[in-house]
């Protein structure tokens, strides 16, 4: 047992596999093209979800593949290799199907699991809004409560998937201020009254569509409330801690690809008459980004343990793990890019795409602002 | 005379308020649009050249405005707060032009300063190569002279402005190996043999294009020889130390622009009850991001002032203020992307192109490894 | 006059050669004695009175040496190449007598300066309490009216030269809450009631005793109010200003005699078969420990001639070059210490007992973090 | 399972839990006192060795408690929060033991284990040398063989322990030039020419002396060497992996100490009318010291498990863990420092010491930059 301390079972090791090659195959190929042509590709998503990739840890008696947080996350890791964007994206669905099983009746799951595992139905998570980020207090969507069901209100803002997902998972306020006054609806996408903003343009993440989502008497019957009422905020916190995670495990898969891309290329390219490899500088450089990379990458590991097991402690390593490695991964990857001189900031080399995209890494799921707050709280109380 | 130690002098500033006016009302209201289609707008930039900034330190009796190096980079770091890439551009052209005055004939100077002071043609800088940035001795394109003038065979690599510039200053060995056996050429965009490669697809730097530029048995006459057989690589140098600093000067501007919009924004944006700029960690970061940029300016004046005054660590510290202004100016750009949180990563908000674009200034006119080499040769002899 | 721009004058530059052969022939030779022996060199403080160091920026008229604010820290920056801790305690001296100058009555000048300048008395500067760093609402030593004057009670903490000093200036509470109620007197050490801490067992700063200043029923005369009721808060303030330069100047001393000494290391020592000087880590790392340390003194500088010439931002320049300066020259003395490997962390090499000293600079004349706070309140008003 | 991944093993735990309370009551109440009198405490060295804690990874059958270096990694981070000079001298004591358990014979470990178990005899180090660090072409100590066993002549440099412990493993060169021509030999305090230079004055680690170990004409017997001649730099290589995790640990166990001290002084000390734990400033950097430093106790915990699976990856992480542990504690141990402010430069509140104690684990072990070279060798291949 003792060679498997603090190393991935076997098991997910093979799941990484799987990932791997996925990514390797069907993801790193077009990567380019999707972010040059802001082309959003559910197709390959849905050969992902054949893997059971869009509901990793749904479980098993719901449909999905029964993993734990770990397993999920080293295979968004995996993912990420090849393009963080759609990894990211897939987390973002998973995380939404997730929540369904966990907080949904079995109506809802019934409704809603069958179309998500394969991706025919894709799901998008709503929570901010233009003037509320992590802010409970500032949610200002309205759910109405009338005898029919509810009518919603209200604007989201940074929606992934928005305009293309069929089912938004919507926080609105239904009560009072604050987080207890807030609920979680499933809202589809052909419900009259919803809408959707422009696709933003943005520094990177392009292969997935970023638009406002807008509810004007949005009417929503009673059964699309998820769980009760009030527990909205509450969820969506619940669903964030694994969604940390999974954006922590695209930030390293992203950088480790970074590192790849870059140590092939100082292998390869000479300068006053060496490789570059050979220079002590870029050894120097290069020992540090992968020991960063590792240090993010183990601390990851062991906030989804904790998430897994239910430990106290789970909030605060997976807000942890998320600022730790959205950090890491953007500076390894902007390191990877300078080793390649100024063919890192070619498109052709694939490196200034990541780091692109690793950016808003940092801001998503909380910024790492926010995280250092949960974690703070975590230290002193209160 | 206290009162002016260690700040601009009067003229400066004066020039500085010119430079940010032109910058306000003509760079910035186009500068995301050029981006994003990737516009090289040489009518503006001749407006510019107007007002004596294609040729500033072209000496006055060569038709130039005369100005000092601190004047130059002053005028390059005002325009930076419109567009970093425009005043990057301009900076190049300046280089050449100055590159003219200082080492070309009276012929020379007829032939190419009366038309590149008013940007009626534009001058692109040709040292890179594939295969070597910074290293004389891998400068492999050739000039063979025979009794009509030269014949040259090579490819240059990542010219800003190639296929649109008129001229074309090209590096080119004439001799044996290493630095001495490099001469200095000036290539009329319309000479057989000479042509481009595709518009490089790049990170930033959109609103210029980048090119290879490749010469097949391309034929010059001998008085395209710029200055002396055997001095190009040292003349190339000589541009370098003042185009570091206008880069640097470039980075300083474009990390003000964005500290002034992150600025606006915290005044602004509301979370948790009141506006993010009275948080404590929003105003240590803001003061930490103020204090790195002040500490490159004066460096990078300073920096200006021993290259105007030909001081002996003249090169030592214009590698100094490169690598510091440039390093920094990306880091306070990234971070007030941050401080915007989504937002920022939108391109509308104007801070993500300043991230992508000041990020090439870590790595040309000499990449910042390059430059530590530079300082530490400044230091230890040798 | 453009040779001169952005560097020190002339003049300037001669006071720093006297230093520097004040700071190597007698401050140099001891400091590690000193430092291990916990010795106050008085006499050797009095050599340097006589060379007008203990009342720099005292006018002449008064009998000071009537330099800017440049030219003392330019000073003080020389002698920390010998010791950090000695010119710093200098720098306090000098802020007191600068003080009495400046807003004391003719017959305070009359009385403390003429044994000021030469040091035959010898003056502290308390404003710190026990519970009280930068908070004027928190001072709570209290100075109560009488007919016959005031009476002084409280306690100072963080005194230098307490207990050896002739003279304290101490900030104590005439009137009400916050800054208004505070007023500076003159406490001449043979008073009855004032008493003195344990010499405090510090990291560094061991050339200087440490102790607390205790105040108990001290009568003093009405003639001992510094200038103003209810100004000592601002009358502190304002030397403090100068005191952030010359704390800034100590360690840009300090750092740099780390640095030659760490040069003179990697030329002489060999490893792996060369000099550590040729190895290209070290090179890098040499150079960027230059470049932060010219960027920190030029921006000293900088904020020195502010203060000179009365600049409205004098003030939050101060305080950026002090934190900008105090964090550089840590960091750049420790990576001195690691360029020694084993033989940085002796005593006998003296970069040790630099980084030692250095520490507390962070820390005092206002700490760093008090430093963005000023900084942060420059750039958002309030 | 699923619980302990990524986690410690309930047994590790209680180690762990005796181990902090034996630093909590033998280590802590005296650390400030052995540093200021530079007092090796043997007798409670003793104390531990009665735990089993100076042969943590000697075999059972050996007489050692057959533990796991992560069991014995945990162990030293306890001990370090009373004290990392001690903890980490026991490091080098255990290391010592284990390499005779490991390459010793049965001769040797019947000599030496039973007094190394409890202690009655100390055991040093000796691979350093004046003009040689990780060099091992340059070490120049000699073990010349005769007829009678070996003659040995060279000087140990930084030797831990030196001059108190009874057992001095040296490496010594017996063959030709390069690590091959290394053995390592058993020298016991008493043998004639045998002597030991002055307790070196060093930064911290001052509660153990540090002394040069002299070798002139030593005469050891045959049975004086350690395994077969030639591969005694092969056994220091590998006592090193474990020692350089055991001063990870010391490192991590250090900031720990003084992150402990630092939030409860935050929770205490009021400033502008609040606790200062409740500024945002504050709490923001508690949130990444901790962070930082939970990343690098699971990096090292890995690291750990790699050794004891021997993973042939284990020299790379062994090397990664020790470079970011000592980085990382040192750096969040000057962090708390400047929480306390003032009070954090006294020596009576312990969190200077702990800086001073831990500056010299950056450099020893093989320095943080001999650590990027194996790291980088594990990259790119040899």
């Amino acid at each position: 047992m003792s060679d498997t301390l603090f190393d991935l079972p076997e098991a997910t090791r093979e799941l990484r596999d799987t990932a791997l090659a996925f990514a390797a195959e069907r993801l790193a190929p077009h990567a380019l093209e999707w972010d040059e042509k802001r082309h959003f590709p559910v197709d390959v998503m849905r050969e992902a979800a054949a893997l059971g990739m869009a509901t990793l840890y749904v479980r098993e008696e719901s449909g999905g593949a029964g993993l734990t947080r770990l397993d999920a996350a080293v295979v968004f890791e995996a993912l990420a290799t090849g393009c963080p964007t759609i990894s990211a994206f897939l987390s973002i669905h998973n995380m939404v199907a997730w929540m369904i099983d966990r907080y949904g009746s079995d109506a809802q799951r019934a409704d809603w699991l069958p179309s998500l595992i394969p991706m025919d139905r894709i799901a998008s998570y709503c929570l901010t809004e233009p003037a509320a980020g992590s802010d409970a207090a500032a949610l200002a969507t309205r759910a109405v409560r009338d005898n029919q069901g509810y009518v919603l209100n209200g604007t989201k803002q940074f929606i992934s998937g928005a305009g293309v997902s069929d089912l938004y998972l919507v926080m609105a306020r239904t009560g009072g201020a604050g987080a207890g006054g807030v609920s979680a609806f499933l809202v589809p996408k052909d419900v009259p009254g919803l809408s959707f903003g422009a696709n933003e343009k943005k520094m990177g993440w392009n292969a997935q569509p970023t638009r406002q989502v807008i509810l004007e008497d949005v009417r929503l019957p009673a059964e699309a409330l998820l769980g009760e009422e009030g527990q909205g905020f509450r969820y969506a916190m619940s669903g964030l801690d694994g969604g940390r995670l999974n954006i922590a495990a695209c930030s390293i898969g992203g950088a480790q690809a970074a590192i790849d891309k870059a140590l092939a290329y100082v292998r390869e390219r000479r300068a006053f008459g060496q490789e570059i490899a050979r220079f002590q500088a870029t050894q120097f450089r290069l020992a540090d980004m992968v020991t960063e990379l590792e240090a993010a990458r183990t601390l990851m590991w062991r906030a989804c343990a904790k998430l897994d097991s239910g430990a106290p402690d789970a909030t605060a390593f997976c807000a942890m793990a998320k600022r730790f490695a959205t950090d890491t991964g953007f500076r390894v990857a902007d390191e990877a890019l300078q080793l390649l001189g100024g063919y890192g900031y070619l498109a052709d080399y694939g490196i200034e795409k990541i780091v692109r995209d690793l950016r808003v890494h940092r801001i998503l799921e909380g910024t790492n602002e926010v995280m250092r707050l949960i974690i703070a709280r975590g230290m002193l109380g209160k």
